[in-house]
């Protein structure tokens, strides 16, 4: 047990990791592959399982719980006033290869800090509410972030509802089925504030031996399918300057990419992570080739210019090589800036725990992102294992795990006791 | 018909195209597919029933029938003395999706011409041969060129015999289940001179509006499959600077070998026609990415000279982006030069028709490279339309047809006159 001191002088907690730790591994058990992998894809059994265990948890720590229309579920631990709680909060959903940490942690440590408060016997002014998010994932279900973006009024509630997985099932009819389709309306409780603790899921703080991120940012997200039409023809007899090559264009759009990304320096990022070629064959030029490009950025007007200088490069390539070149966006997100109040008093926590801590951007989605839109929000990030998630091999260790606890609870606490 | 006159004053036949056309259509409708393609695959009873029907008319031609080891079919007019044949002749196997020339029209132009100077009545001093030779395409069976090859004495016939499709069936066992494992030595009957008529299987003729192109030599083939071994990582969270990203690192080897090719000019072509990543999802920097480089150059030291640079840049390309990079030859033939005199033969026979000619390289395989191990060759091109193989759309036109029978018949004449 670590003992630590809130921003008010008489206030103390102590959080318990060891607890925490234990909770990460009994909820991972539930869905697990034999690969390791947790398997808990939204709204279904397993999902459930893992909510039935965690509500267990909620109210073992004394909390009240409310289940929205979208399934998002809230567990508030009274204040001293009536004031709108201080919420943490993250997912418990994972993809078919999760990792243990990615959203439970957010959730599991949110309960933790509630649980210490209250064996503590700390009184706090604004309550204190953890929230598990519907379907943050989105492997089921599209988009990603759903639960916590209907919460945040960006989504129509009756097209959630509508969203139908590849079978055909609709995710409100799960909803019902699973006993998850609440009756308060998404986003009633509004929060005075926002923070979510989350695992890196890069590699950018294992990489310099650090331990603690304050996420000022979240990268806006650019994904195209680029198809590129070409000529069929036979590789050893068409000499190059007759060539219409589909897979030698997307080559240039994977190097271009890449060109941009040095270019454009700072966050901007660029991958072409999906390429397909058609016929395919080691000795016949494609006719057709496929592939995605994923741009990021946490500045939307650079954003906007990669989108924009890709979409020359394309024209031109396209009249270069005799090519019909056509794109599809998949998905437009602008980047999301976090409250500067909550980052330095993240930063000013770090600092009182002794700790460095850096400002950084998110490269990944979160529903922290998505609640920005209706209360001041910010996060923290522990390192993840060699960047590593979305993989059974998703790994922190303990006393990092113990850190951002830590750090969330000084957080957390000075928030609910402005 | 066309009258055309042999090199010796006196010796006259006429070639009857209609008659080659017709054939070439009766033979396309063995193995016929839905969509218009041939699929006569080496061996298949598809391919024995093609063997019947072509052997039916080299005996209506008057041509003794031998078949040798590996199967390959020789047909022979008799000559007035007992010197060795002067051959022509190319394969009926096709492709999966075959066009109706490829191949066939070869084999099928020597018996025109046999028929013809039978018909005239024509005395020559040469005994003229039509050879059908045994699994050119190397769809069912490895490799390809496979019967003249084993003809040429450069691969052994057990090895031959002993290969095995993919369903585990061995190419022996096929021979004598369709009555083609003849007695005779693949090889025993030595041409005097050899000549193939084939399709051009590219663009360059048709693109030019010409008609006839006399082969000096066929490129050589560099096949290689690189696999590059990199590392799966989040597209959104892994800084530029920290990647290790196979499918980067695959499009760089394709805009490699294209500005290889342009450096190198001349008869040098590149193409990676096979590209597949792993595990090709749009947000995750690819693991793993396999592509095949296909080299071609008629000149064998420029050739061994772009793959040395291909294997230099590999090495600069690994240490740099930090992945792992291996590389497997699939095929590595020699480019083949053919007999001059007989080049020169055939463009003063185009002369003598009043026709250009244009001197070429093939940029496809032929049997007439291997039978050039061990006879003076040569081979006669005419236009494939949009320069189309290997496909049902596969066309040229009659009166070419009919050009490059007549050239065929003319050179066939002069060689068994001389």
């Amino acid at each position: 047990m670590m003992e630590l001191r809130a921003q008010r002088p008489g206030k103390a907690i102590a959080v318990n990791t060891e607890r925490l730790l234990e909770r990460i591994e009994t909820l991972a058990a539930i869905g697990r592959q034999a690969d390791g992998a947790c398997a808990r894809l939204a709204l279904t059994d397993d999902d459930a399982a893992g909510r039935a265990l965690v509500i267990g948890w909620m109210k073992d720590a004394g909390m009240s719980i409310e289940v929205d229309r979208i399934g998002n579920i809230i567990a508030t631990l009274p204040g001293d006033g009536a004031s709108p709680p201080v919420m943490t909060g993250s997912h418990i959903d994972t993809v078919a290869t999760g990792g243990r940490f990615d959203g439970n942690l957010g959730v599991l440590a949110g309960i933790e800090v509630v649980q210490s408060i209250r064996e503590a016997g700390l009184k706090l002014r604004r309550p204190i509410a953890v929230s598990i998010f519907t379907n943050e994932e989105g492997v089921r279900f599209q988009p990603d972030m759903m639960g916590s973006l209907v919460y945040a009024g960006g989504l129509a509630l009756d097209t959630a509802l509508d969203t139908r997985d590849e079978r055909g099932v609709r995710l409100g009819d799960e909803l019902a089925r699973l006993g998850y389709a609440g009756e308060i309306e998404p986003g009633a409780i509004r929060p005075a504030a926002f923070v979510e603790l989350h695992i890196e899921q890069g590699p950018v703080l294992d990489n310099a031996g650090e331990v603690l991120g304050a996420v000022e940012k979240v990268q806006g997200i650019s994904w195209q399918e680029i198809t590129i039409a070409g000529k069929s023809n036979h590789a050893g007899t068409t000499p190059m300057s007759m060539r219409h090559d589909a897979a030698h264009c997307a080559a240039e759009v994977v190097t271009f990419i890449r060109r941009l990304s040095e270019e454009f320096g700072g966050a901007q990022v660029a991958t072409a992570g999906h390429i397909s070629v058609s016929p395919n064959l080691i000795n016949v030029i494609a006719r057709e080739a496929v592939l995605s490009v994923d741009l990021r950025n946490t500045d939307d007007a650079a954003l906007a210019l990669a989108e924009q200088k890709l979409t020359e490069f394309l024209a031109v390539l396209a009249t270069r090589e005799g090519v019909n070149i056509s794109t599809k966006i998949l998905v437009r997100t602008a980047p999301v800036e976090f409250d500067q109040k909550i980052v330095a008093l993240i930063e000013a926590n770090a600092a009182r725990m002794g700790m460095p801590i850096r400002r950084m951007a998110s490269g990944a989605g979160h529903d922290a992102q998505m609640i920005a839109r209706i209360a001041p929000t910010a996060m923290i990030f522990i390192p993840s294992i060699g960047g590593i998630s979305h993989n059974p091999r998703e790994d922190t260790r303990p006393e990092h795990i113990g850190a951002g606890l830590e750090l969330l609870a000084h957080t957390l606490v000075a928030l609910a006791d402005e």
